[in-house]
């Protein structure tokens, strides 16, 4: 039930076509129905860009093709996270007019660049080359969202140094996403370094103690540089979701 | 060696005081001398209003107090977290200005309200009233930082229908800090009805399979609304230094 | 805003006190606000003494003093559960009309017996001496909501042949809670027997790889008797629920 | 043995073919040969539809196909579980009255409907599209058992608008399963909402720290909404069959 | 209903008295009720110095002296296990005729020695010192089982020449307990030097990763000698049962 | 060095050929040359069929080629465990004397039936149809053991009548192996209904919350009926160790 | 900037074509620019044979020989760690030089043997068979390093006499690594005897309730044995590492 | 049996007083008796200072003074590890030349500088000052190790500023001792700035997902800086003794 039939249901009560019993009644069900009504203004903000998105793992290459197909009749845009690559290469043979990101595991809808005089407002960093996948999957989902990063890979610990040079970049942006595996440290060192807002993902890279992921993911949880949160284990996308509800938020609260 | 004494340094070259090899040998040892100097502005923002804190578990009374005496010669501002209930007596009987929280468990400096015209900036949800005692610890963080916010406890999901009357205010705030101990679903709904942003606190309230706060903590790391963030299980005062970072940043950048 | 705001908006609307634009603009708060009142009917039925519960574990005597006397003036039952027993005599000192269990760890109020012609309807187990305060939890649960029970406690499988020749009684009733720490295993030699609906109950009872409780937990997933479900560790009042949705539900619909 | 046989004994007995001496030792032997006898009752109400069932994981297509063979003689009825389409396929060409649900992993008898006038007796919801295999397990199980239900899919908390338009549907019928992976918020919304007994199903659905469906069963046993049970994690047959218990039991109970 | 009634039974059907019917109804009762009498011969061996036991942890000291009261009408002999000192001491104070050991944690019936020319029968090891009170615990039980056992105390692996001058001594009894916390390594070097039956015991001795006896369970269930048994952590009271079992049937089957 | 040249040694000694210091130089590295011969009468006894055993996972069909032509070299028996069919095919082809047991995933030497006269001494009981490859395993080990055993399968407590008729078996031999996964209930049945020693074997069968045999794991460690010792998940081939040192010591002790 | 940069600023300084802002400006950019300046004696001394690295898991054949190609181009050593069979024989025929040890999973460059005169400096000890491609990546790891070692395998503490032959020789190396799986046992019982430097390896070798690894990690972690340190499950090349640290440091300080 | 002993065995031998016989018996039970002997030089080594260790957490304070009264006959040197004040405080009292470190909860003899001239050979770092407990639990190790070392504390990466200029001491030592609790990521920063031989220590410190120094081990065991090894959670003492055993062996090959 949308404003146009509660007008038209107040109209009718008012010409007595219907009484006032009908009317409650009506109402009795519009608690549920009319949620979506309520939140719309916020959802129409959210949904500027807010791509749907298809978490590929587990789903057929039909399976994944066909939810594609009845998005992009409702949507302009597209994320496919976690894609495996022959179900990537149906899906592009399909919708030519995606784009497939290997290491990132994604294919999304190519994103008109609106933003050309915007400098960077994310920064995007990883420890180790095997995190990369995880944080292209967090600067796929950012393209899509608009909002552009920089890259800045490989800057683990082991080699400290290689970060410092880059610390200047970081207090220029709005947002720090570190992507770490194995002992997860980066998130620490950079959450002592500086004092912009930082998300942390911990990935799966490891092995033995490093149980998955879990041993970074402790790591982060615990850091002892205050004000650092964090995501699931590999969630890049997720990453990027958090710093997407902070920018939008403060795009429109700026406004 | 700071600013000042660097250009004593070159002063003295250029003098002939000293040779070049002297001033080669005081730089070696400059880059991590001078690595908080580097930071001074940022550090300098942050600590508008950060305070020194005290996280006193596992501390003697002795040790807080001394600790506390410390901090306060040095700067306007202190908080204790997780103080024990003699403990805190005797710093308050110490330093009558600072204010005790019994529930919150933390002590801290009293803050002018140098904000009387603003609106409230965060939102501070507890699911049930067991969890108080943390989103207490971060709304006493929040104080100590000037971050004025509102408190709305005893939302839980077993009552879901006393939390929707409070979505258009959560709406209206810049961030919101969801405390939920036992199965943590409050986090995941607020965040599929609002899309401002969210930082989950997982508290140990709980029994049995709860785990002391895992099972609040692994529900919120999985939640199938996107971009909500975590800190550590119980980590009241972490939650509040994550919307800090957020908010001092923006106050910066908006300038 | 209830059924009877409602009403007098319609008629302000009808008489032109106030114009279209105002009722649609109380209707968009509605849906949240009115939530209670959809479910009215639902929430009702299951209230029928449905008992006000306090959960006493970390609260403070004085603070279950409190809600004691708050839910004691709006209702007519109150239970409280895991309650020490220094907490229990102040309570029952200040409201001599509830009875304290000091084994099932519980006060509550004394259901008058609207039932006597009843037979028992639910069979309560326990494995081992060790188990029953939470058996008991579960009894205090049941007669606070009026469902009649048998206690058949001490059955565990060490001793097998105590439980055969209670096996007829089993068949008659609606519905057996199987409490059981250790192994867990009792839950399982139930389900092979008897065909009535069963709720298992691990306990925290063990030592060692008990893991309090976990062992036991992990057997009643497990069993390898089809059809039985489980609540959390140690949860005799959740046991209780459990079997209260299905009698209140079956006696609603039978009538 | 079986009565006839008791009877022949007694007779003999009278008629002094044998002594007392031998009767007892016959007895000696009974206690566990007429075990069986002595639940004769409950069994066959039980079995009234309660097919044979085969757990396919692990097992050979040789072996399932001997396997079914041996039930189909003995039994109208057959349900196979968690089979893969390669087995399935192999089963479905030797015995075409079977039924293959490819999502639900199930081969199954065909049931008559024998109940045309019943209304839906089962409400089945799944918090995403991911967690439909294991809902269909259940439906397929419920079907077998000739208890009718309705599907309610994708209907997680992260769209909880979709939830509130089917809370009128979940009140009518005897049982809720809710199945669900991530975070499993779903059952304590669900259980928040409504009073009809619940049965929980946790999915494996997720990646991370859901730990293979650790997140959701967690979450489940923790859940703040009282009376909610749980299954083991994916075990959709494990649900039907807890239904099937109450339900078997009512109508028992009812004529 | 024991083997005269069954007697009595036949004689009244027999007479007439009776009619079949009525035979066949109470038999239908019998196979759980008989089953103790069915085990009789086994149960009786089994308790030819079994004694009843009790659990102490968790128990006041009036329960455990009522308990004891109870076992001492009904049997010669008794054991407390995991008692409190203050426990202790009242129950020795009303039953003079126990012993306490302080560091088993156990009172005890005084065992007759009846075996006088007996040679020990089963080694007690343990790695450390502070292992002893768990093989006292065996060493305990074992005395009132009236097995004996000679204790070899504190040669663990960090010491292996200790070990080294006893391994004869340990080729000539019929049963080593290994009782090791920490790395709990002793079981797989025993396990490795000897051929003679053995059973481990972990102890939650240790700190950290020891994670109160978790390291050392592990340890025992993978060693690479292969033959070892193992039971729960700090169960010395069930590794004496172990023994037993194989004592008593070996005893039992030479005769 | 052996006791044939301790004697050569001591001869030249005395013949003056060698002075004391050479004597004493060749006694300081006895110690550890010298261990299998102090333990020789017991490995004697222990390889009077005790197979050499080669554990296949993992390893190539060339290294288990290789590794059984070695022992076949030196040793009349062999076993294999953990076999793949492809490398079980090509060492039967290669040594056509050795036997496969598909189910047992044993390859074996066949033992002459040196024991025609003896009764069973084992009983090998499984929980489910499932559970049979681990309790195979276990009766291979017993065959090449030349431990002569009876079977006795699917007797889980989900049908728990099925068990009660072989109880009588079950008193007669000298030791019980309980095999089962899921919830393991079945190694606390018969631990309370006999007397007999007893070696539970959890086994890795079940899903979800088994966690491949921690469930079962936990359920033994923890039985209620005391006495049950257990071996690692998977173990059958330890299990049967564990009833070859007892019954290896019990007939060398019984000469 | 390095040195020449510097003193070329100095120049410019004094000169006057630069003003002391502009130093000063320099500067604080200098600390993370010149941290590896400041430490690059050590690195030198560390990279005198310390080779690059790759660690080959989950990376593609064609990004191994990418990564192969750019080291070799600025490297006079490589080591490639976990290759698969397949990638090491594509990098193998590209860089014939490099040499596979297919056990230990790795590609090497082949080290021009500095040490003939040198003793073994470090001791492999395996406790299995299993166990030795962990053992294999560590000495292929040293020999990469130009550390000679010696290899003592399959001297576990279940054939513990193999063991005891071998203390000679290791109380004569610098370094004992100790690489064992399922119970781990192998690291204390060296520990108890002798006193050269330790470092244990737990390998994933074992099932069950080895845990991957767990098993043999906990217990090394809690070996009675003081003084022996612990690196990550089947991290062969950590412990060489760390013995590598060692040596090089001893070797740097004894000139 | 000793030296002496043999060359009378021999001797007697010789002389024709014992047969050949008697002295091969001898023989036998020399390989156990003898090991301590063999290990002689080595032990005779290690204990130059090695002290004896009373593990106090679990003893009373009998138990500890009985236990260091027995040492103290015997040895020169003694530490206490984990006591508590009480006890310390009468250990004091019975040995007042004994010295009670509060902080380090050591109770140690005092070791005579010999060492005056020695420059700081171990540097001991902690990251918070609730860390400095268990560091000064390896300094009082040290110190009667006579191992002198240099306190770095309060040096954690959320202040990574502290830890720059202290490098050019740690790159000075031969061991550095880090020990962090929380997410422990010092380690791994120290590890990928000097190449210094490095032993990690967790320490419990924190809360929630810091599990008591699991998060904290987890990230040392996975540091992505090569060759760091690590000791049990809280295990101050066993870094010391890692420590030892390095410079003990040093030293003594050095010579």
């Amino acid at each position: 039930m949308d404003e146009g039939q509660i007008k038209q249901l107040l109209q009718r009560f008012r010409n007595g076509e219907i009484d006032e019993k009908s009317v409650i009644e009506s109402f009795k069900k519009l608690p549920f129905e009319n949620l979506s009504f309520a939140n719309i203004d916020h959802h129409r903000t959210l949904r500027q860009g807010w791509p749907e998105t298809i978490f590929c793992e587990g789903k057929s290459t039909d399976q994944i093709v066909g939810i594609a197909e009845h998005i992009l009749k409702n949507n302009s845009y597209l994320l496919a996270t976690r894609i495996a690559p022959e179900s990537a290469e149906e899906v592009i043979r399909q919708f030519p007019d995606l784009i497939y990101n290997r290491t990132a595991r994604t294919v999304a809808s190519k994103i008109p660049d609106k933003t050309p005089e915007k400098k960077s407002r994310v920064a995007l960093l990883s420890a180790g080359t095997s995190d990369i996948p995880v944080a292209e999957e967090a600067a796929e989902t950012l393209a899509v969202l608009s909002i552009p990063c920089i890259r800045i890979y490989d800057v683990g610990v082991a080699g400290i140094h290689r970060l410092f040079d880059k610390l200047e970049q970081l207090q220029e942006v709005d947002f720090v996403i570190v992507v770490a595996g194995m002992e997860g440290a980066l998130a620490s060192v950079i959450g002592g370094l500086i004092g912009v807002p930082i998300v942390a993902v911990p990935t799966s890279i490891g092995y033995g103690t490093s149980f998955n992921g879990i041993a970074a993911l402790l790591a982060m949880l615990n850091s002892c540089a205050a004000g650092i949160s964090v995501v699931n284990i590999d969630n890049g996308f997720g990453a990027a979701c958090v710093v997407a509800r902070q920018i939008y938020h403060n795009d429109k609260t700026s406004k």
